[in-house]
């Protein structure tokens, strides 16, 4: 594991009371300049229509200096990662991204050049998850089949986005989010989860890990009672879990 | 097909107002009834502790006259099944449950056995996704890997079951079912998706299929508005899904 790596990995895109990635501009602004990219390859795969998803993340970012390139675009796919230094994996469906990152031969590719240093990695909702160990604990329905729920595991335990503690109404009888995942820690496969509030980021330097943005995170361990993480926390022990 | 083949597909166990399985009671006793069934066969599977899952079942459902035995009881779980007339697989997790069907060899077994109208199948919540086409849509978490999402297929159509359509709060910009299901209609692969609010009923006799329940369906098809089915609605027309 190179001291260099360096990721970010968003909760979400959206965040109340923010416009779409606006919560997370100083961190995604300074990270992309430390290293001075000037084209930021944005992988679309989490959503259907790849033109119109680039097109809306390019109105977001490149007013902020820097040039984004839908990975779409480029007759090859590995060819274009290779060659880069910057990724961003936009949210949108997990089981999808997963799929398609599978079936472009990215998985292995992303994870070595982000843990030698040589790729920075920008990831939000489901392509945060795609980032850890396995899609174990997405939000997402399972709309299509993915050859492993493995996924590029920058980290080794897992991460719930979007997370939230509240029930869907108070006469509805479905799961709430951390029954969700009380049913996941109760596998002998199971990872510590953790749970990034919308606003949250989990900031990768080398093998520091840090909470940013402006909201908290929850950790999940089997056995044990969730812990809140306020902005700012090092969580830098979970590297070992 | 037989025209004699019989399930009961519930959207929940649960449903505000009721207690566990009430609403279903007379729907239930009467299937039971018509068959002279004496022993239930209850299959736990989507849940860890098959013994207390088991024994909260019998204590709902012995009550109203049937006998209940878990499915891992038996020495032989095909064998069990393949002398029995009637089974019940209750909610959990779907991943875990259609795993666990498919490391016994049951999806084929209950699947021959239940179209050919020689095993009644009684299934909630998670045991209503295993019961048709994939769990493509199912709300639950990937929390283990099953070797696909295509399951027993009595029916050639996706359920979603404790459909709702609420915000989880507000403030949260994770998805609504309702954009969760259209990220599934995307797909080339989708089927029709029937949404069941919770104390919905898919009843399934030989063709013919019913709404019964307290509570109504809401259907789904690629490029076409939902559409609201009351109680009592006959929407064998999906059989040609």
């Amino acid at each position: 594991m190179s001291p260099n790596r360096q990721a970010l990995l968003l909760s979400s895109s959206n965040c109340h009371g923010y416009s779409m990635l606006e919560f997370a501009k100083q961190e995604i602004c300074s990270l992309l300049q430390s290293i001075n990219v000037t084209n930021l390859i944005f992988i679309p795969y989490a959503q259907m229509d790849y033109d119109k998803y680039t097109a809306k993340m390019k109105e977001v970012i490149e007013p902020w200096g820097f040039k984004v390139t839908g990975l779409h675009t480029y007759p090859d796919p590995v060819d274009a990662i290779d060659s880069s230094n910057a990724i961003f994996i936009g949210g949108g469906n997990t089981f999808l991204l997963l799929k398609t990152l599978y079936d472009n031969n990215l998985v292995k590719l992303i994870n070595t050049k982000v843990n030698s240093g040589n790729l920075v990695y920008i990831g939000s909702s489901a392509g945060t998850n795609v980032a850890t160990k396995s899609i174990h604990t997405t939000n997402d329905m399972p709309i299509i089949f993915p050859p492993t729920f493995e996924a590029i595991g920058i980290v080794p335990f897992n991460i719930n986005p979007h997370y939230i503690d509240v029930l869907e109404s108070a006469t509805h009888k479905g799961e709430t989010r951390d029954q969700r995942i009380a049913e996941y820690m109760e596998m002998s496969h199971a990872k510590p989860v953790l749970g990034l509030r919308e606003g949250s980021i989990l900031h990768i330097e080398g093998n520091k890990l840090t909470l940013k943005g402006i909201a908290g995170a929850v950790l999940f361990k089997a056995h044990e009672k969730k812990i809140e993480y306020p902005v700012g926390s090092d969580v830098s022990f979970l590297i070992f879990s």
